[in-house]
């Protein structure tokens, strides 16, 4: 893309009531604008980031079998009372519609899905079953400070799973488990799996975190036995496990999955006919992601004094094509290297701007971060090859031009 | 895919209260899933649907230069006062938040868009600009009975454009204009261009309109100069440009585009620089399409007495491969033509059901629509090439095996 013609400009500063770090960079690089607190709109280049996370996750959860489905945001009052969470989840969005109905706005599906799925698991031979969407939620928070970290609306992965016994619940749920460890790698992200409340349904759930000092929890770490447990569990310093000294570490939260077992079928009779004709519970596990929140926690981790690093995976380009071009002749060699780069398959963000120094064009591209740059000027115009630098590295040879 | 792994199933009976074509189709072939009236979860198949319908409108959309982006579904009460929509907007979903702060459920996007492109949009320099996004919207529509052609949460593409003078605006609607009918065209849809109101700031809008007797428009239509009205502006049976009789019929309006001019610039002081240091007004135009409208009209015009025939193009598969086997031989010779079948790119549904009668595996056939069918059976064992079907149609040689 020729950023000439790209809508957004960097700004000097984000507005004065973003005190998150993620979100102030995201903002000041024209990746997402702030309509109000914890409330974001994805602009081109920050659309293109979530983009790529949304595929990633996408990819393996497809792989341990879900099947994508997309549940609507708008919910019948109805199926919150039958849970109890109308009146129990106090960050739920509520409203009124035609003929005086009521509704909530999602803010996690359980209530929607669990009814969805009954409606076509009858029989054993019908379990087991994953569904999950990619969608945005809404929670009525207090306090949302945090930027994508913590919003009013965001965008999640919700996965639910369904299941003969507990066994089968188990072992998906240790398969699911190393999905996210596979995703939030390939997102860049060093997620450590921590433990904690499971809830009135399981002794424990399971949190993955990524440490860094903006975070809103805190975990207890075991540098023994490698045992990590959320700060809502700990009763002493010591680890309950091999009894070593804890180390307390700030983290954020990017996913966390549950073990709900029959607590959302067993009241609402969601059970299924087993192989000996019997009626059984069936039993469910429940995995939420988001996207946004991987998207602020891949900039608290990865960024320097003069913007973000995105990890190649998930940035919104490959290439940070920069002309410095003076004269009609590097301009046009800039375009030829532009048009050969998007025929070699990558995605090149060209800074063609004619109207701009060099300054403001190196700033601006450290600011955005796409991690590979290469510069076209008068002293580059005899070689035949690009060198592409990413920040802090040696230079690496790309394409032949 | 493999059916036998599919969540949904098809069911005999659509719900009771489902009285519009479009959604009893859909719900009985497990496209769908009706939530309450006029909300929908799209299930496997119907996401499938709805994401090649988004994907050529993005294609499209792209190619007139449109930048997508992602606005929240939240917005603050301040920004529909500002444009007299918060009271003169009688379908807005209104709720309250944290702090007694009041939000809509965005019903369109024209309040959150425009100050955001006013922050970019400063000089001559930076228009046009066009920016789209593809979205849930909210409607507390009082009537909700006609599936996905009139929902309280539906999908929605909307584009809006930003000009330095009508000129512009108008070479853009045009351009605009031409994309859409290749959307429709590439969608399987023969939508036509209807003259509609323009409201208080334009002459005319234009409405893309599909035929077909389940629609909620009449449109008149003149068969000597081809020129469609809606019928809102309609004050006489004879053309007004030619003077013929005209006919009226019913059509699903699938699109429509509007010239804002400057509606929503002048009273918001949304001005920019021009050229001679002047201060003028910024010139808008607006540009809808429902790929859920789309794909419920798609359903209302492509259907016969056994089900939904979808367009190569939105299908949610390539191939439906439908297995007969009865033996291990022949079981297994399927499993065959499906992994040749994927490998050379097709998107295959394939039916390896054991349990299941041929009888029931055509009708559930017929009322899913793939538009190709490839029975293995016994008989078929000897072939070296598979021969695919479509509904009605001859056959066809696709891949040799």
């Amino acid at each position: 893309m020729r950023q000439s013609q790209l809508f957004t400009k960097t700004l000097r500063e984000a507005p004065k009531d973003e005190v998150s770090l993620n979100a102030q960079l995201l903002i000041r690089a024209g990746f997402v604008d702030k309509l109000m607190a914890g409330v974001y709109t994805y602009l081109p280049l920050g659309l293109r980031v979530l983009k790529k996370i949304q595929n990633i996750i996408r990819e393996e959860i497809d792989a341990v079998g879900g099947q994508e489905i997309l549940m609507p945001a708008l919910s019948p009052k109805e199926n919150w009372e039958a849970t109890g969470r109308w009146d129990g989840l106090d960050v739920l969005f509520k409203l009124e519609g035609a003929g005086d109905k009521e509704y909530a706005l999602g803010a996690s599906h359980e209530e929607v899905v669990k009814p969805l799925v009954q409606r076509f698991v009858k029989s054993y031979k019908d379990l087991p079953e994953a569904v999950y969407q990619i969608q945005h939620k809404f929670r009525n928070e207090p306090r949302a400070k945090s930027g994508l970290l913590r919003g009013r609306e965001f965008n999640m992965k919700d996965l639910y799973s369904f299941h003969r016994d507990e066994a089968d619940m188990n072992s998906y749920y240790e398969k699911v488990s190393a999905a996210y460890s596979k995703i939030f790698s390939r997102c860049g992200l060093d997620a450590k799996i921590v433990e904690a409340t499971g809830g009135t349904f399981s002794k424990f759930s399971h949190e993955f975190q990524v440490f860094t000092e903006h975070g809103e929890d805190d975990v207890y770490v075991c540098g023994k036995c490698g045992k990590n447990q959320n700060k809502e569990l700990v009763t002493d310093l010591k680890c309950p496990y091999c009894g070593a000294a804890r180390e307390v570490k700030k983290a954020i939260e990017v996913g966390n999955i549950f073990k709900l077992k029959i607590k959302y079928s067993a009241p609402f009779a969601f059970k299924y006919c087993a192989e000996d004709n019997q009626e059984k519970d069936v039993f469910m596990g429940c995995f939420g992601l988001g996207p946004s929140r991987v998207m602020g926690a891949i900039v608290e981790v990865g960024h320097d004094a003069n913007g973000m690093i995105w990890p190649e995976s998930v940035a919104p380009f490959d290439i940070h094509l920069v002309s410095l071009a003076k004269s009609p002749v590097v301009a046009k060699r800039a375009d030829e290297i532009y048009e050969k780069l998007i025929r070699s398959g990558k995605e090149v963000l060209y800074d063609d701007r004619a109207d701009v120094s060099a300054g403001a064009k190196f700033a601006d591209s450290d600011l955005i971060g796409v991690p590979y740059r290469y510069v076209v000027s008068a002293k580059t115009l005899e070689k035949d090859s690009v060198e592409v630098k990413r920040r802090g590295e040696e230079k690496t040879d790309l394409v032949k031009i």
